[in-house]
């Protein structure tokens, strides 16, 4: 059962883990000091306790600690309860959701813990927009890829604002970092995985008849500069959405999006 | 050919179109205010001036100004040309695309003028979010959708952040709102249009089978509520995304890209 502890004084050390969530210096969710993850909102807490992060403290209001509470009975974490006056105070602004669980980063997976049993999987080269990253785990939870690869110049997935984009998923669809690249992307193709690159160029194959494979990884890249030609050389198969003329490449989670429902579409 | 004429005092009143962009109260793009519509960058400029919302005015950068010369060549429009600093003042913040133009709302197109020659058109319900609103129209413009229109209780596409988010596309997208609701899909029918519902519904037919007119109208609405049941009543048929179980439903635009996509994947 969560011990609930009630927090009236907001500079209370207790709830240090929370403090000054959107300072760009001291923020609790920089890799580089704490690290930590944090979830925001019933549901992406929720998601949080069911998977391999394991929060060491919640805060937040007596409202959600009963939406909560269910959820909460097995557990031993406190949950620090505050008024939303408080909370803000200690956050740093109104936080609408009324409720943060924060949970140290756990070990990294393997490239091969990622992969177990996957079927579909992204591989992301330069996506640095924490935005973008959020909704592609999102889209990938959702239409059943399997798992996320980082390629070179990836931003963090475990940003907060990218962990409430994705609604949560990103705790839940393993991702990892390939340890070179494009070299890397070797590794995909020993464990039988068609190597995909998505692109607008027009000559390449239609994305509906390019995924062959019975296992398959899409390369993605930013939008704007795309995949470098060092990453495309490395692939099977250059893939197109079919897009007219005259606009822009689509977002990169929303075209990832397109290439998830393909693997789904008959399904 | 466009005429510079050099902004120093960020007072000066022939830029109060591009004033305060981001007030609230007195923001120029407040439909029941001036109502006027901004385009922020190059590229969204551009796809004003080609598009049927004229601008009365641009206020930006020298370096700016030459990147677009070659467009304003044959146009009759006053080029304010400004530091970065002086357009920080006037509009509230500093804006790193160096570059606005704004034009006047023109007469609303009628359903009919919309529908002009569509084949696969969207129709939003409730979906009252600008971000949104805003990929729906760059999804829509992407992958050969025709039209957008509107039911019930949507914001305002030509809100500035709309505009945006959907990289100039709501002003080449021809868009119209039905005068009644849902009672005005049943001019839809009436010009051949199939009618088609989008939701996460398991028991309804995959998306891949569903949409078997010539012309098709794809109705959606907001994330989380989704369709009311008097306009899912109104439909011919209700299609699925297939969707993984325990995840939410896709982002309202991204769910449009998928069925958009459907009606493009073979060509």
């Amino acid at each position: 059962m969560a011990e609930v502890i009630d927090i009236d004084d907001p500079a209370d050390p207790r709830v240090d883990d929370f403090r000054d969530l959107s300072a760009a210096d001291r923020r609790p969710d920089l890799p580089g000091r704490k690290g930590l993850v944090i979830a925001e909102g019933v549901v992406v807490v929720q998601r949080m306790l069911d998977s391999r992060f394991t929060p060491s403290a919640l805060l937040g209001t007596a409202k959600r600690y009963e939406a909560l509470a269910e959820d909460l009975a097995d557990r031993d974490i406190p949950y620090y309860r505050a008024s939303a006056e408080v909370m803000a105070e200690v956050v740093g602004f109104h936080l609408n959701r009324g409720v943060l669980a924060v949970a140290p980063r756990p070990a990294a997976l393997s490239v091969e813990e990622a992969l177990a049993g996957a079927r579909t999987v992204a591989v992301l080269e330069g996506v640095n927009d924490h935005e973008n990253l959020g909704s592609m785990f999102r889209n990938a939870a959702g239409l059943g890829a399997d798992a996320v690869l980082f390629g070179d110049r990836c931003a963090d997935p475990l940003y907060r604002r990218a962990v409430r984009v994705s609604m949560g998923h990103v705790l839940r669809v393993p991702f990892a970092q390939l340890p070179q690249w494009p070299g890397g992307l070797e590794s995909l193709r020993e464990r039988g995985f068609q190597i995909i690159a998505l692109t607008p160029n027009p000559a390449a194959v239609n994305l509906a008849t390019a995924m062959t494979g019975e296992r398959v990884a899409l390369l993605l890249g930013a939008e704007g500069p795309g995949l470098t030609e060092e990453a495309m050389r490395a692939t099977d198969v250059r893939a197109r959405i079919p897009m007219s003329p005259g606009t822009d490449s689509l977002n990169v989670a929303t075209a990832a999006a397109m290439a998830f429902y393909e693997r789904v579409r008959s399904s």
